[in-house]
């Protein structure tokens, strides 16, 4: 970066928020991909930032902007640095420098509307911290995707976020009521109701914009009251097809738990050979004794205002789940679930030193595909990995359709880590193409990006860039991602 | 128009399908609003398009917009002709000649998806027509707008439309999983998936871009069980503030009512005085004996599939409403409204007989700012037209928000009707302007254009432009509509 830039920044910022060493620089060079693990393990090249500015509010994020812009800068926004698509990856484009536009320092909860159960929360809130802040008010986000402890308000609404809770809570996009964006054209606010006939609503295009049409530096949010009960549960149902029925029928019915979440026979068999204990061999012959016979085991969570609610709600929910022949297997499964929720990041890192590949993709699809969806993948990554363990999960459902979530075990390929991996995913992304969408909830970022233009066609394609165009003239906004 | 576009329209859709006419023309010249039907009554001009065009079929439809871009030719989208905010003006802008597209032949069913509960259908089917048809495999949209009778599938998603049941059936964008639109740069298909992370979502693009970014041509759309119970009530809750505080609690606690329907005094007062028998001489002896101060009338109605769900779901409501003082006041006003719901617009045209200047305009904001609206506008309607009965009630509630929708009605000046609404119009939508939205379900359309910056921003404004720019180069597609 010229020394031109890099002295406007830190005139703007302060010399001590304009950072230059390898170790800051390297900090904030990349995601949480297995790809993103693999480079740093010394398997391969990745770009790193010029530099990394930290502004300390939505003004000064603003003027970044605008210097980047005038000196021909590319700006890679990053909070939490959770991405697993590339998303903060330190692409340059055409540009001569980049910066890792670090917003850790937005970390205000900037109001609270208890009335209207509105927080407005600055883009470097991390998920625990935001509880935090709203805990205070009485009021939690809900939003507990597995990047939670470290992942930020802004990153949530960038890439369309959708948390372990999401069937309760609703996706982070159905809680944004408002988003404040700092463009290179100027700071953009939208969102002036909960609901509205005003044309398009554009909050949508700002929600999964991946730092490519703006900088999100203030997000109001839909609150929730901090539930006084939780109750998690765990159950088997006999068999992928009679477990995603029944699934289906929960959220046709609308009697969906907080967190619901199924596995296949796959993933089921896995979690049960890790806990491998007395009381999992009871389980097993306890499963054997009831008949069944391709156990998908269920995490189900209710979180509520009073027991009443929630013994209410888990009746609804119950009430469904019976005919498919539901074995409850109780509370413990539920709990240990939700108190290792956020370990696969750990767990991951100790597999790779093993010399394993372990990745996860994600998809969604309509009811009607969703197993041809889940064939087609897992074929995809058998035809390329060979020998593989492949387990999924449906993880959100919806009235017209559910995500599947794959996580992937091979034995790494030393001599090409890198191309093995990539072979498995383009040729699961291709498998996804035309059923599902590329993306639940993980994003674009660079890694989907060829697979944009069959999600949205080419006009769609084009009137993203038409609209980057107006935002973003200069081309300095995350370039490389999305688009 | 000219020879040449005509002879090219007649010879793709057939010489009957292009009709030049004055009837036919004057009948797609302008939708139901006010001003529509003053003018449509002598008391001024208005555009009328040069041509009617029919086509058969989603194709035909985009060889239209490809003649009509070729020649130059403004294309006005016209369904049932029920925008209330000019929307099927047929406004020409820069173009030399216009033509209404009827999409009425686009009459069809094309799928249903029982699984995943999807339908796809034509956008000229109308509420009713897309009901029967849905019937047939056991669904029904419940999509029920005032404009039910006559309004389009097309027309819903094109204006984000929002049904009296929208508590419990969704808001028509929420419906709404898959778009498909003849522009006259391509086809241009949307919604791959239920929920995606896959960039920005551009079906919210899609939805609410009145015929300027598109012709809609087809919608998949989620479908609910046709219900086999209904239970429609009536309530009296005392003073609008507590009125409103139920509703927002009943929001809040997820267990609002299929239809939540609060109407404020002077609204209530005019339902009861027009009712004015024995029942509602007894009612109001009641109230009175109850301490009822300020009744404010509750409709609340609840659909499902069994008597089980609904009385359940009923409980809930009531448990709410109890401790806000709710009186019961049977089911009779409930299924009274329920079945003159749709009889608003023939109640107007027989005003307007006698002299009277009804007309209807909503909005919504969030909690904490709603009652401050309700002011707002009632203040400004009031200072431009003197003497005026404003009507007012809440029919959309969120968790962080709600709709407002006034009926005005005042003595119609009759030197100047024109300008004498238009007056009205303007205060309140300045009134509306930062602190809610400029509207809530009627959409943006010719009357509400120049207010539309205040609601997304300039940059919002160039957005759109330059989305439009990118399907519609020549600006053929519905001129001086949105933008």
């Amino acid at each position: 970066m010229g020394e031109q830039p890099k002295r406007d920044l830190e005139e703007l910022v302060g010399a001590g928020h304009v950072l230059v060493t390898p170790g800051e620089r390297l900090a904030r060079a990349s995601g949480l991909s297995y790809l993103d693990l693999v480079r740093r393990r010394g398997f391969g090249d990745f770009p790193v930032p010029d530099a990394v500015v930290l502004p300390g509010n939505p003004d000064e994020v603003q003027s970044v902007l605008e210097i980047c812009a005038r000196h021909d800068v590319g700006v890679v926004p990053f909070g939490g640095g959770t991405s697993v698509v590339g998303g903060v990856a330190a692409l340059r484009g055409d540009k001569s420098a980049v910066i890792a536009l670090d917003l850790t320092r937005l970390g205000e909860l900037v109001s609270v509307d208890p009335v209207s159960r509105i927080a407005v929360l600055q883009a470097g809130v991390t998920g625990p911290e935001a509880d935090r802040l709203l805990a205070g008010h009485g009021f939690t986000l809900g939003h507990v995707p597995q990047s939670y402890e470290r992942a930020t308000i802004g990153g949530f609404a960038a890439t369309r976020s959708a948390g372990q809770a999401s069937s309760g809570y609703g996706r982070f996009e159905d809680m944004v009521k408002g988003v404040r964006l700092a463009t290179p054209r100027g700071e953009w606010k939208l969102g002036v109701a909960p609901a509205s006939a005003a044309g398009p609503d554009l909050r949508h295009l700002a929600v999964g914009s991946e730092g490519a049409l703006g900088v999100i530096t203030e997000v109001a949010l839909r609150v929730r009251p901090v539930p006084e009960v939780r109750r998690y549960e765990g159950y088997v149902l006999d068999g992928w097809e009679n477990g995603t029925a029944a699934i289906r029928e929960l959220a046709q019915r609308h009697v969906l738990a907080d967190v619901t979440r199924l596995s296949d026979v796959d993933e089921s068999e896995v979690s049960l050979a890790l806990n491998d204990n007395w009381k999992t061999k009871a389980l097993r012959r306890y499963l054997k004794a009831r008949g069944v016979q391709a156990p998908c085991l269920l995490i189900v969570g209710w979180e509520g205002a009073s027991k009443h609610e929630v013994s209410r709600r888990r009746k609804e929910t119950t009430r469904v789940l019976e005919p498919y022949g539901a074995v409850r297997i109780g509370a413990a499964l539920g709990e240990s679930w939700r108190r290792g929720r956020f370990s696969g990041p750990r767990q991951r890192d100790a597999l790779m030193d093993n010399g394993v590949c372990v990745e996860t993709l994600e998809t969604a699809a309509y009811w009607a595909e969703l197993s041809d969806l889940r064939d087609a993948v897992r074929a995809a990554l058998t035809a390329t990995l060979g020998r593989a363990v492949i387990m999924c999960h449906v993880s959100h459902a919806y009235e017209t359709g559910a995500s599947l979530y794959f996580t992937v075990l091979t034995a790494r390929d030393e001599a090409d880590p890198i191309g093995q991996w990539q072979r498995a995913k383009a040729a699961a992304s291709e498998a996804i193409t035309g059923i599902g969408t590329i993306s639940h909830h993980h994003a674009i970022g660079a890694d989907h990006a060829r697979y944009l233009p069959s999600e949205i066609g080419e006009i769609g394609v084009e009137v993203l860039r038409a609209a980057k165009k107006v935002v973003d003239p200069a081309g300095i906004l995350n370039p490389g991602k999305l688009l």
